[in-house]
């Protein structure tokens, strides 16, 4: 079974906690029973339950926002963010981030057993969205007994969670900060989605969706998928700036198929490395999760209304090269929070590094966030 | 052999003229023997020999540049460009395209056999570059008794050829015009075709390269390579327009992994079309060439040296919203051959149309070009 995804984490003991919850209604109608949510935790909540800061990860993203990784071993993906003095204070808030469901490290996703079957989900797993991932953390908050977050912040799809926090539960998040995202999904977006998904159905290993008790894993597939969105994280400039047309350990071309380039080194490396931590379904649930997002359509395609009479203050925040989630989708969230009258600052980053800008360090960015924090810690009385 | 990739139009007999040439030298220091080259003319040559219009091709281009397509029976992919009274004038010039070799449209390429071994070339297929196709282009010419040509003009990799054939044969190159293209392929444009060739090498079809012989055919991961790249012609705004998050065939998403938006539909659907014209290997060889295009390397790293004394007159054209070749890369060749004392106009037309653009109706482009063409046509005496 050693070629198998496993949900890693789990089986090592280190997901952090766990909790099984018995159900939750979907946005499909469907209902998903039981729940298991794995989340970790990084500082200390206080005795009024009143500092709890909710991290929302990427897509392919996970709970280890401020540690080694589990499996890979590499920093956490907001290492540079969140920890003791760092604009995210674990000295002053108690840290939660939360595996999303559809995903593939300790909550319940398409890898997971189906209790009724006792197989693997697989395709039988229902789709989710990303008001879904919500709900299941806003259940596993009222299991907590924290009754408002001082703050919900993610880049990315992280952003759209948090931009679904506020819309679905206004009164539970004082301070909101959605980065690098947009308030639906573009139809770029979603086509470069859909070429990742065909790339890993078109593996026959995939064995349609069943691969797990097949006894196969569609890793050819998956890097695929991987390597074409990973372009879409970075940009042409940062491309050109970190490779250009450099060759890899050559001399010359060699007029054959090898990574003459470093940039298909690059690329094949993230492609491989990948699929180690990863499940192939989870992609394909979760993309599926970010193409599903379009937060004015539920309310009469009126983006303000999500947002109307919100007390929560926002610092919503786009990167000048990303052309992923560009600073036009960012200021339709923020024309929409003024129309709404939140209370909301935009600040646009300058930097050549594209979408993924926002895991980096970017002192600049360290500053503005640590500013919105602090103040926002004060008006909370923190 | 039904589902194998075949010449279909040679097959057919209708892929123009072929003629068969005793061997070329490559780059690579390998000399490919024997070497087929097939073309289309339209319009008729004059006593002169001074009236030949040669038209290069783009990667999934082919000879059939101003009549229905063999096997698709769409019209040819400058047809609205190319014929009686149009700006390239069939009833002015005579028109010849040439179907690049590495190509899989009569001309020698990797689904050749192989007349040494009896068996198709697959990876055995000598890689080629930009220079090779045109050194091939040239032999072809020397054949027809054609010393100089009135004009080169293509887009894209037809572009890379102009250039090419400007800085190798300038005395054989009256007016050029090199439109939506680069002097040099990109990091960021690299990894899109590696993304490619790798979704083909990851299909168990290809078989290594071998898949004529194998009777198989990776049909799924050249779609899966076709999806990616064909994101790349278009523009984020064009697909917005013509798609948005609009619904294919339905009130609302499915919750499944089906085409639920119009965009996912047009992706499957240009995936699935394309791998009955196009041959795998042959997408392999050509991305190949275009990475490795390079034409200042060639020159001291100097672009300007590429056309040191030309007296070809240019006109290099791109487009607003072209991602894949961006205007910046119009201006460093328009700037090297300023600096090389060249005679050239430059236009930027303004389109949300993407790469695509160049082949697309703008009337805009069609009296720009047609000014140019008529212009030259009038100082070599046509």
């Amino acid at each position: 079974m050693s070629q198998l995804f496993q949900p890693i984490a789990a089986a090592k003991g280190d997901a952090g906690e766990t909790h099984t919850f018995a159900g939750l209604k979907l946005d499909s109608g469907e209902t998903l029973s039981p729940v298991i949510i794995a989340w970790k935790t990084y500082g200390t909540l206080n005795a009024e339950k009143s500092n709890a800061f909710l991290l929302c990860h990427a897509l392919t993203g996970d709970q280890y926002a401020a540690e080694a990784h589990p499996v890979t071993g590499k920093p956490g993906w907001w290492a540079s963010m969140v920890g003791p003095g760092l604009p995210i204070d674990t000295n002053r808030f108690h840290v939660i981030c939360v595996n999303v469901i559809g995903g593939c490290m300790g909550s319940s996703g398409p890898h997971a057993v189906n209790a009724s079957t006792g197989k693997p989900y697989g395709l039988s797993f229902p789709v989710i969205t990303i008001r879904d991932m919500v709900r299941a953390q806003a259940m596993l908050l009222d299991h907590l007994g924290i009754a408002s977050l001082f703050c919900a912040a993610g880049g990315s799809m992280g952003g759209m969670q948090v931009l679904q926090w506020a819309a679905s539960y206004p009164e539970r998040v004082f301070a909101a900060l959605p980065l690098a995202t947009a308030a639906r999904h573009s139809a770029q977006n979603i086509a470069f989605h859909e070429v990742g998904r065909q790339a890993i159905m078109a593996d026959p290993d995939w064995a349609g969706g069943d691969y797990i008790a097949q006894g196969t894993n569609p890793k050819k597939g998956l890097a695929v998928a991987r390597m074409a969105a990973h372009i879409t994280y970075l940009s042409e400039a940062a491309l050109h700036r970190k490779f250009g047309r450099n060759l890899q350990n050559r001399e010359a071309v060699s007029y054959a198929f090898d990574a003459d380039f470093q940039v298909e080194s690059y690329l094949r490396h993230q492609g491989l490395s990948f699929v180690d931590r990863f499940d192939a379904n989870a992609y394909l649930y979760i993309t599926r999760a970010m193409d599903y997002f379009d937060l004015a359509a539920d309310y009469d395609g009126v983006l303000a209304n999500a947002f109307k009479g919100a007390a929560t203050r926002f610092c919503v925040a786009s990167f000048t090269s990303d052309w992923l989630f560009p600073t036009a989708e960012s200021k339709k969230i923020v024309h929409a929070l003024n129309a709404a009258g939140a209370n909301v600052s935009f600040v646009e980053f300058a930097t050549d590094k594209g979408h993924d800008a926002f895991l980096l360090d970017m002192p600049e960015m360290f500053q503005t966030l640590r500013g919105f924090i602090d103040a926002a810690a004060v008006a909370r009385g923190l």
